[in-house]
């Protein structure tokens, strides 16, 4: 039978503990696939690989095992880890010997200061840190005999990467590499770099811009590996880019966007940092100015407000202008796990990028522009038009012959 | 010059009158278009009628004057009006000129309440009254030298019509009229009916069904009208069907959906009466089940709060169900004036009314599925998929030739 | 060690599981007395019964135990359940010993149709349906030992008792129960006779109406048993209670105030019928008019929503008048576990209640209104105001006198 | 007839613009006193000043007339003022006839900014600038024939001003006027000087600390004037002071208060400037850990949204803890129109300022509590208790004897 490995950057975190987890229930039939988009009557017969034959391991910085991790959840109060927990306990401890030691090289005090592990290499040359991380992936394909190997950033986000000339062409971007030039990458350069080089499909569920840097983008598609990114889109973005349509379709003028977000779990403590949270309020703010062809007042708040726990709250104040000026509003309170709403998302990304890499696509998968907040090399936005695009994704496999056809995205 | 003429039933209520305002004040630059779909790019180079070509008319059961209508408004809080009235005095009071007596037949007691006017005529005859309407409508044509003329209803909302066998066919439905069978009509089926056999497209703006049974589609077909109905979709529900799609595309799955409308107009007053609100909750709470495939909890309410006046507020509640069966909450908070929400679809319906006459379109106009909350004979409630039928039907007039070519609906 | 009886009405209950549970927990020091009134500093060195000291019993209609119901509620999704449940399981399965049967004498047809197990005998005469209550609190009180008993109504909402001249004194209404006139009690009325009989104070904390009625009011004044009622202040009327003084504070006019209560428990199930709501919209929505001095358009809504499960969400539009006639508002959304709000406050009465009975204190409690929706023989339902009543009465408890001597009700 | 002078500062800001359209307005008698505190039946027979007795003045930085503010607060959508103002043109446009030129000094970019008016005069020595406002007072009174004058700081917010040793005594900090040590003032604090120099008892609506610094106070208390501040509670914190009593009552635990506040005006658009930020965060937040006696996570955030005006609108969300470590939440909406919110609020104080001078009373007015965010020299924030001061000090004084005599806070 065939197995298909997951390797996590950030392991240990709510997100990777909650994909692995209910991943495991599933495999179980503790729950239906509720939440998973491939799970919808449009994926089926696609051969996409099935969440029992998904093996997990990743790189965490911090010294700790998905067992623990997954307590650590139950206690902070979601729920459905507490029910599932004692029947996969086994399986969830099993993770660890599939757990590599992780790199922060460049993420930020903010995450630096989360590793206290060993092995984090902060000082070695960056090609050695690849090699490592090569190794790694390696180590994992083998002693699990796997098929194919999907690498999925969900990471804590790092601050921004400022965009050099060598981010444009991979040839330029090696020779930082070999120059061990550091401030021309962020860790997540490197697990990215390491994956395409070992061609994994890479997902970037982070909004981390150090990782799908053109220069991987280029190097993944002559390789024939797909990627994809960049900020996984599951809260109040989501709803935002199903608003937005109602909006333009009637034809009223947006005069000010204001979100407020309210987290309460190790994404919003990162998120406190400024320069890690200038990554994240980019890409949530972006979709606003590119659907509506204007710039509305608009600002997008993130704050951690610990009592939350992995519950998030969002309150969105729109006010807008209809017929003869006349000023209107609404509102919107969201209010959500945040691991929950990640996790299906992640599982179909692994179903899906793995499906392109068995199909031949190469570089960025566009049909997947739903699931981000800021897809890489797509400027639709509005969430029904990025579904279409998904959809004739899958009318296209279907009428132009078998799933092992080759297809190029262009 | 081509002029269109709008006769509205209803005209002296707050829709009415914002139409008319509003369209005086686009007719004198006072505002841009804000708010009308048919300003959208999309229909530039369509033809259709400008504002400044429409004249006004209609019925009412109220012994008032558009001027009077259009000072209580102002009263009653809503700014624009207050802003532009001085500009357009003359031009409203000029559209008493055309206002006719409006029938309450078997509107049920809450409408029959309202009018005190003469000419509600309730004891004549059936075909006696429709022949008043028709006779009216001619009038309306004559004496303002008009090529085509619209029929909108945008009175309250009546109490279901229960409907019988004799309802299915024209000729049926035509003997009970005969036999002056008076539970077998509302007020709305006869202006329809007159509407119809004048040639004129008719709108069917409220809720009320006695309008649009499907004697009078088979009859608009026949005789080459264009008709479409029902209940504009002007809040709560147009979220609604922005926002389904979102928890469809996601496969979260809805628990339950509690909808929450408070508004103070006349619209509110009428729909105390149980009776007349049960047609307002039948088009509301449609959308749901017909689009998700299963039925969650779910209940729309409307509540008379007088002090809103024209505005409304209504409050949603989501609760869904995502991965491991976590619930989470989705709630908005949509806060307008009704009537300045409606009008400038009122003012679109009107313009893609006449369009369809020139075009020889005849019976339901399903490309305006999105301006309605239960469109006649289409099933698709999403906004998206029905903003696309509306998209599909311009590029359809664009490819196939001019706007006077013939053009049927399937 | 003297130990003090509980017995519930409505034993196998969310809120009478939730209070047992609760007070086992805090045994075991597993919580701190967060959400308990009688914690706070004020009530220092007043003797009240510790929690470890109170033994639990009580009635139901339903053939089931506190260990499954704890099991169910668990299952419900409320989270701290499952956390002390393995602590708490043989004392919990304990309580099953003091379980009686009871009766759901004309409490309507919602609430009976609850009931499956043996003996609820309606058709027993009232007579003998009292005098087996009677027998179960001697019982309970023999078997464990007991200095004094607390009875306290946590069942579901009967239909009001509508009041004959007969329920206006003890002795007519005797003459009722002899004659078995049914139609005169509720099932309430029984439990809250046989409680005075035997010397228990009462606590109503729903708002069947049928229990404290004047003549059983009458008779705890003349048997010095200390009462309190109606209906528990946990949730949208306690809020409203807290923000009414705002608005007369600030002279500021509210013009309407709608509430939206969304409830899943069996409270919310038995709600859903008009004639058992019937009660619980008249205690909530008495306090605006009697605070005010004059009468707002106002409504309370409760609404069954079976996905919320012990969750309740209430929404509140506050529609208000201020300087020059501007119209603004107030919005509020609660959002809490039913049963974990009023819990705390059930060990708060029973703690006072008890106080109150050795303190020879008689009738109506008024000190306790802040507790209640709709405060027996209290006309203050400003929560500042009541509040201070309760200070009041510790102050008055400190200065004239140890807590043994004797102090009666004005 | 005894006239009654109030000069403001800010004089041609929205606030005051209300205050003196809202004053003629009741004056003509075209509105109740809905929102004024001193309407409610405990204040009368105090024989406080008529609205109709106060003539209106002040200073500005703006070269604009009282006339033109009304105007544009009407275009900014406030729609009572475009319904009084043609009744009370001709008085409006005389207020000003009483209109000086204000000064900027020290009072941080972005309030310096908004002036282009000559007289600014941020060069001349300190005593000069207070000898030029003194003679401002002195010439507003002999010209209008006024019994007393009270000033009011409605200004834009100042940066908070750095206390030094030198504010602690006004024997110290007259040297530094001498010594014209600018840094040791703002704007407001010469405008305090003035006042309190002139015998003219001093509010500061503003939550500018640099007007009531303790040696004005001192001096205040020593020349017999009362003075009052800081900050008016007009919206988000008046919510939070009625609120937090019932968290208090309750034993419930604040986890978490968040409070957003979106503002389109003037005030909105200084507090887009950190440092006047400052100010304003500082008044509003104190509130909650000077209440609850222990720091739950909490911020409070101002954001400038233009398309407002004058309305505003705050979002609170409030995470508690309850029963068995249970976290609930209450969230609230609030909506107003800031200057209708302000305005009667102002009036009450001047009315209750100038029976506090005429009464003899001197330094802070402990009783006006309720009316600020802040309230000089108390520690009491709930609302309940600071209402509870001021029917204390009404009753004092009817207890005591007439309004004349003399009456010394504590």
């Amino acid at each position: 039978m065939t197995k298909v490995g997951v390797l996590f950057i950030g392991a240990l975190g709510y997100i990777a503990t909650t994909v692995i987890a209910g991943t495991l229930a599933l495999k179980r039939n503790l729950f239906p696939r509720t939440g998973m988009v491939t799970d919808l009557y449009h994926f089926e017969g696609l051969d996409l690989v099935e969440p029992g034959d998904i093996v997990f391991g990743g790189w965490d910085i911090r010294p700790d095992s998905p067992y623990e991790s997954a307590r650590r959840l139950m206690r902070n109060g979601q729920l459905p880890i507490a029910e599932i927990l004692p029947f996969i306990e086994e399986d969830v401890r099993h993770v660890s010997l599939n757990l590599y030691a992780g790199t922060t090289a460049n993420c930020g005090m903010a995450i630096e200061r989360l590793g206290t592990g060993e092995g984090r290499g902060e000082c070695a040359p960056l090609l050695h840190l690849i090699g490592k991380l090569r190794n790694d992936i390696r180590k994992f394909r083998e002693r699990n005999s796997l098929a194919r190997v999907v690498v999925v950033n969900v990471a804590s986000t790092e601050p921004p990467l400022d965009l050099h000339p060598c981010h444009e062409s991979i040839e330029d971007f090696e020779i930082c590499l070999e120059r061990n030039r550091r401030e021309t990458v962020r860790a997540s350069t490197l697990y990215a770099y390491a994956a395409i080089a070992e061609g994994c499909p890479y997902i970037n569920f982070t909004p981390s811009n150090g990782a799908l840097i053109p220069a991987l983008v280029d190097m993944a598609e002559r390789r024939g590996v797909p990627v994809m990114g960049d900020d996984g889109k599951t809260g109040e973005t989501l709803v935002k880019s199903a608003l937005i349509p109602l909006f333009l379709y009637r034809n009223l003028e947006i005069l000010s966007w204001e979100g407020f977000n309210l987290l309460g779990n190790m994404d919003g403590r990162i998120l406190e940092d400024p320069g890690n949270r200038e990554s994240k309020v980019m890409t949530k703010d972006r979709i606003l100015h590119k659907t509506l062809g204007y710039s509305p007042h608009s600002a997008v708040h993130i704050h951690y407000v610990p009592s939350l726990d992995d519950q998030k709250t969002a309150w969105d104040f729109i006010h807008f202008r209809g017929f003869l000026g006349a000023k209107m509003s609404l509102q919107f309170i969201w209010q959500g796990y945040d691991s929950l709403l990640a996790a299906p998302l992640v599982l179909d990304l692994i179903r899906l990028g793995d499906l392109s890499l068995r199909r031949g696509e190469r570089g960025a998968l566009l049909h997947l522009s739903s699931f981000f907040k800021a897809p890489l090399k797509v400027h639709e936005h509005r969430l029904p038009e990025q579904f279409r695009m998904l959809l004739d994704y899958i009318r296209q496999i279907r009428t132009h012959g078998g799933i092992h056809e080759t297809f190029v995205q262009h």
